[in-house]
């Protein structure tokens, strides 16, 4: 088959590799219909994460077809369509009896794409399929449903949630890129009175707007229209960046919630100083994914709207091109790319 | 009377100074029967809080008798014994409502001994007295009610109840100071699997071990011991040190809880591109003191051994010497000094 | 002045009576510009409440101006509007403190038109005027600024926040009169999937549609409704009526919650024969009215639409034409009906 | 192997039976070291439980050695000492992720000795056993382990945990048999102000006074104990009474929790009527076991102690004599009856 292989700092090449196999029984082999780039890909890829290892097949989230399943898995079965979550769970160990997924002792944890091939391929293997997959209703798009992999749920778990959004709440999202404008939408659940989309890019603030935000502002901006009041109830970090996270500090109100979404590769400064008296909770988090099913169905009923998430489509073996394309987001536009193994007709 | 004045950085001295009147109908002149000294008034002597002004009396603990209540003072009245909470609230504001005293914006918050005179004196002015001071019931010794002024609500709420200390967990506490020991006392209402206190001084670390501390230890030792499992669920920082958070992040375990109690001087580092993946909580808070009923009730059933944290007693004229052995603490094995009107008998 | 006086069972008159008197330093006397009928005063004017003495002025539900403070009101003066609350609360107690304004043990609670003189009347007595009333911003108009004196309080903290509601919920609310109505307005502030409303009255069916219920049934046809799946998430019991409860214990799925709100005049049957598998939460409540600031918050920022609550406008002199309306409101399609001092000009 | 086999309405008997086999790959067989017999099992056998079906050996709790596994376990193997909870959990359906394993829409649930065979046996096979076996540490004896499989999972999860019992708190435990005992005993971990014991029995009063609550007094005395102040915070209903449970309706505070663990053969009357204004909540539930793993911990760190509760001890072989001593606990003094396979020699 054909799989995105990374091969050391800056090398990634659209290869020929042999096809995945059931090597645990709890495995399932998935064909691909359609994958994604998330940012964590392009860290990657830059070569940041030096316990990729060369040789390995990126990709993290997909929708796709079972095709074969070990002997050990139970609620799957070849033919059926199903999410690929990108979080791997045994589902038995003691952290993910307590739906800590992400931390998962048994073998799971984020590995696809990263400890071993992931889903920018024709086929992936999905270990413990049981847990870690969910069926996807045939009237669910895959352009939704891949985003059901990983960016939904962490915008929910890691931002609305840990930032305990709820109705009436001022929500300053920092950073309006793909999960910034994920978070944007999922907020939107609680009735907030007001979010504020913040960002460098004129392109992406105008993107918030669309999907929603109340208000979408270039930092500094941002900063004086929250200095008249008592500031934010909550500021979602997703810019990865330390000065953003160092304002998210200035601009949350005494009592208020900091969710950390962002990547960022260096050290924060935190001002405990002046914070001590502020009692504010800050709250770090890689996602679990627990939120897929829940999120699913809100999908379905209609009360989320996430295809205006998705600005790209490719086929399978343009990936080198749609990481082009993702990764100069503030320029070409790209939010969410997706890759499909048939591209369907455009939307209308 | 008497009392305390700043009279500017490392300049203090027991004066001679008018006695407090009734300013708004609200307030109340309490007589001092007991007060103490707190590490912030030791920051404030040494100047490292330039919103206090000189003139200022220090003090924001204490208990004493009502003499005088203003006309719109309902529920106090002169000849009862009370706890002065060290935030006063005004009781109606939006902050108050939600039970953030310490955030008050009606005239309150941390004001005594900081904004306005205090408590290390004869008499004080005690602003909002029907919402900022507790009944004190005959049985219970001035020693320990002073504690609850804002010792033991401190500890408590910035401390175990944002660390969300549960049964079964293991609890590391930062520094083995007044503190950090009423965060040893206090958590042990939550039967924790294990508390370790850590601190430098090898005197505090016994002091440690007589709160209940199930290990105290120096920070090397300590990070050691827990380097093996999975870090410790809950780590309360109440060094009020930049290294000691430092550490905290370090030894807490995926999932786990920080609660910042310390009034540190100086930024952190906050090393978010390793906790990122950790799924931590941080917490700073400035107390509130309404959980001073309940810490009461819970004194008076016998739920709570406070009295080993008293270690020295002084007349109120002998403040600067109390001020002396309490600021040399690690040393003079001073951990609590309490200040009284008229000296008890030595407690048997 | 003129109110309405209630002389025993059956018999209330618009009556002359003397005007109300500042009699504790912390009343208020507010001159009512906007008053509406509840429930419960039907209860009351039946006889089904015998602490309700003859000679009380009726009503717990105003919009007015403050025309005179007791000497210890702080925050109110003279010319303000405000919404005065249903729940008096002394602000100080230990329930107070605890945000239970309803229980108070310091003299306040729910005694408005049931211990003392109502706001059914041209002026009323308003006791702890600084905690029991709330400014009314000018552009709320009377007829919502009424409805958050305790109907919409009632239907978030008795009914949303104590059935737990949340985005994906499939919500029955059992009763569509004014407070079921009032639920279903703000159930939807947390995207519930689906919320079905259930009442015998086809009128109110079909004005729990117009309030945004995704579905509105008769008992029977809910029953079928639900009992293919797993039952309804949270059941809101607002009928007030022992079947009505008996019903809400059947369509609950296991692991749901039961929120109560009504005022049922018999005891119910509570199946534990066959609840206590089923892991259900059920909860009673009295409102407290801690949640006004909150959702006037909501009303002035547009999260909430509740205008299609009020149906009758009256003169206050029409208190008893306004009784026989509201009291027949399956047939006259009476929600809210609200008098004015001044009766505004009708609304676009 | 021989079993207790229920062969209809007070009809069981200590049979030869053939040996369990393995029928699905998710099973294991499990040699039985020790068993016990829960006051469900007495329902059964008086034929209250009509979807238990002759034939079916009884019992749901077990300790003892894994002999053997399908090939789909993955996380037990033979050789390895194991608790057996009673219920069993299939790991992956939406009510297992949700920790509501008592729910499993996947097979599992409360099915062992209830619609499968059970534990009172020499063998027995166990589905799901990754998900519903726990290792046994070597220096947890058989006695403690075995009220690991439900017991005092029930006491936490269906009491402690949904009666939201805090420190300071005041609670009553209506019942004082082995669920109840084991209440007051996990109760204490949250340093409640007083836990108070009802039962009608003297013997079993002054077992609860043994296990540490600090009042244990007949129903009419304790309703005129608590008559006087605001009532009790929490009452744990474990008598399976209606009467009982009316009576928790009666003594709670406003604001206070009724947790339901009885399984009561008749509806109770719930006056709705006064409870209306109460603010209280109502819980019922059947145990999930999700908490097994932490009381193991807490057992092994000396945070509980619940030796006293087994107060007799049998061969497997003397089962029919362990059920005679056991329903006749109030005058035979029995709580748990622990059933060995060889017995130990008697505790010193």
């Amino acid at each position: 088959m054909r799989g995105l292989v990374y091969h050391g700092p800056a090398q990634t090449s659209w290869d020929t590799v042999p096809d995945p196999a059931i090597e645990a029984d709890t495995d399932a082999i998935v064909r691909v219909d359609a994958t994604t780039i998330c940012g964590s890909d392009l860290h990657i890829r830059r070569g940041d994460l030096p316990e990729v290892k060369p040789g390995t097949i990126l990709g993290h989230e997909a929708v796709g077809e079972v095709v074969e399943v070990g002997s050990g898995v139970h609620t799957r079965r070849p033919g059926q369509q199903v999410i690929v979550s990108s979080v791997s769970a045994c589902g038995h160990c003691p952290l993910c009896r307590d739906t800590m997924y992400g931390q998962c002792r048994g073998g799971g944890g984020w590995i696809l794409g990263n400890m071993i091939n992931g889903t920018q391929a024709e086929f992936v293997r999905v270990p413990f399929a049981d847990h870690s997959t969910h069926r996807r209703p045939p009237n669910l798009p895959l352009d939704e449903a891949v985003l059901l992999a990983e960016l939904l749920p962490t915008a929910y778990e890691v931002g609305v949630r840990n930032g305990h959004v709820s109705p009436g709440d001022t929500v300053v999202v920092m950073g309006a890129g793909p999960v910034g404008l994920a978070v944007v939408i999922v907020a939107r659940l609680y009735s907030p009175r007001r979010i504020v989309a913040v960002d460098l890019s004129h392109s992406r603030l105008a993107a918030a707007t669309r999907m929603g935000a109340h208000a979408a502002e270039l930092p500094g901006r941002m900063v004086a229209d929250l200095s008249e009041g008592p500031g934010a109830d909550v500021v979602i970090e997703a810019a990865g960046d330390p000065d953003s996270f160092l304002l998210a500090t200035r601009v949350v109100r005494a009592g208020g919630h900091i969710a950390n979404i962002g990547m960022p590769g260096k050290p924060a400064t935190l001002h405990l100083e002046a914070l001590w008296r502020k009692n504010v909770t800050i709250s770090t988090g890689q996602v679990d994914t627990f939120s897929t099913p829940w999120l699913l169905d809100l999908l379905l009923f209609g009360r989320l709207s996430v295809s205006p998430l998705v600005t790209h489509r490719f086929r399978l073996d343009g990936m080198e091109d749609a990481y082009e394309v993702f990764s100069h987001g503030p320029d070409t536009g790209a939010l969410k790319v997706v890759l499909h193994r048939e591209l369907p007709a455009p939307p209308r």
